[in-house]
């Protein structure tokens, strides 16, 4: 591509999803030079090679991170402190340091203390997904259009975090800064509530003996699939967010069990009038989200075919 | 098309999503003669004019249905009562009567008193629709592939169930049947509860103060955004589900919330393997639908493009 890669040579510790799509958009982009990928099976090694998103892979992600300009960790919360412990006395100086976890404070607290001096450590989150895992589910749209949130720690340098930004908006990422206390508490609404809410009422629907498994699986288009899509995701990854995401979930969780509270009154009530007035409030904030460009309007998300004519 | 139509006149009472697809559909097929359409506002008649998705439109349900061989009720379950009283004068001898209601038991309660005897009522509840409601919203493909339930009353004539049975088929549906009351019970579990829940989730996002509602829709892709589809329904309609279908719905929304504090306890304790059985489980259960052909397998519903080379 045009002139030189944004970064020499970096290191994607952990290859699944994201570490793969970051690989493909930055090769997509002429953003790097070579990829060194790291991963703990043998298999998504093998994998990698196969599809070809890393130029070298390693076993040892020390010997991944060696001489890498910009190391970004991709493994589930969990790992990271781990995988910190392992890099340190590999990293290059001056190398960026970052990663993509679902969680910042539990992250930065697991990272940080690790990291040798001279090495810039900036914690970033990328709000883009699928239900899907593992190296060959990656791809390289998926930030497009998309968040990438950092959330720089104190000290940290403008210049390191600017270049990290270019890098993510080149592969078609909007960039957006906060704290990550913040951080926390916002996906902690938008995203940690609702899988663990969706993983609870899959679970109910497979415990309930007098409703079939066949059943639930042949009417779940009445809404339950949605909520399957959402439960389909990776347990380890999920595990770890929870585990690390305690606080902020466990109050948000609460909010939601009085209001469904609320709610449930209402119904045993008769009280139509504060149902209707809920459900009308809540089809607004739909609207909202297909204005600002972050879900598709087609009926069904486009599950369906329009009408003909159209 | 090829022969003579199914029935010679139906009439649709409510010209919704649901009213909609059904003329589109029955059109497309060849498998009406005349279709006559109702509804309570003087603007949905004239879009569905517009539309010429009927052949002629009635402001009085009665009118509509005078002579005609099919009569589909497709209001809110909370309006039918009232319908049926109103049609029930001018329903032709033999006619057979059907509904789309959400809820199987209580629309039987609301609609068979009044019925003239010779006159067939099967109920009946597609399990399809999308967020968008009007009649601009419906489409002649909406039920292909998927059910349509019904659920026969005792004494329920087998020919005229057979009739239905045939033209919903054509319609592209599978038709299965099953008792009022175990309906009522199934859709709670894949449809009712899961839509309560959604509504409750995206209501605390826009309550929650410490976190703007910009970001509730900036970082909606994180998994809310799902929620908001669900939450995106028809008010009318849903408020009216929930004050009919009260005690299975309230029974699974208890066994959800016993369920969410199961998991909420494990979190709170850092009982990582708990929570990873749970979420391992039901992926699982997301395989199952898509094996029915009850989803799409493509990530994130489709809504992202595929891998490059794909």
């Amino acid at each position: 591509m045009a002139g030189e890669p944004m970064f020499p040579r970096i290191a994607l510790i952990g290859l699944g999803l994201i570490g793969s799509s970051i690989a493909w958009a930055a090769k997509r982009g002429g953003l790097v030079g070579h990829v060194a990928g790291s991963a703990r099976s043998a298999e998504t090694l093998a994998k990698a090679v196969e599809l070809g998103f890393c130029d070298s892979v390693h076993d040892d992600p020390a010997e991944a991170v060696a001489g890498a300009d910009l190391v970004i960790l991709c493994v589930p919360v969990g790992a990271m402190e781990n995988i910190a412990k392992s890099i340190a006395p590999a990293l290059k100086p001056g190398a960026i340091v970052s990663d993509v976890g679902s969680v910042k404070q539990a992250v930065i607290a697991a990272v940080a203390p690790h990291l040798p001096a001279g090495v810039e450590f900036i914690p970033a989150h990328p709000i883009a997904g699928t239900e899907h895992s593992g190296p060959e589910s990656g791809f390289a749209e998926l930030f497009e259009g998309k968040w990438f949130i950092l959330t720089p720690i104190p000290g940290a340098s403008e210049a390191a975090t600017a270049k990290l930004r270019a890098f993510l908006e080149a592969m078609g990422a909007n960039v957006d800064e906060m704290t990550p206390e913040h951080h926390d508490l916002v996906l902690a609404v938008t995203s940690h509530a609702p899988h663990l809410i969706a993983y609870t009422m899959v679970g109910v629907a497979d415990h309930m003996r007098r409703v079939t498994s066949t059943e639930v699986i042949k009417y779940s288009a009445a809404g339950f699939r949605d909520f399957t899509r959402i439960a389909a995701s990776d347990p380890t990854m999920w595990r770890d967010v929870f585990l690390n995401n305690k606080d902020a979930t466990l109050e948000i969780l609460g909010r939601f069990t009085e209001e469904l509270f609320a709610l449930q009154k209402a119904i045993r009530a008769g009280d139509g009038d504060t149902l209707f007035d809920y459900f009308t409030h809540t089809r607004a904030i739909r609207r909202g989200i297909i204005e600002a460009g972050q879900d598709t309007a087609a009926p069904d998300f486009g599950r369906r075919p329009s009408k003909p004519g159209e």
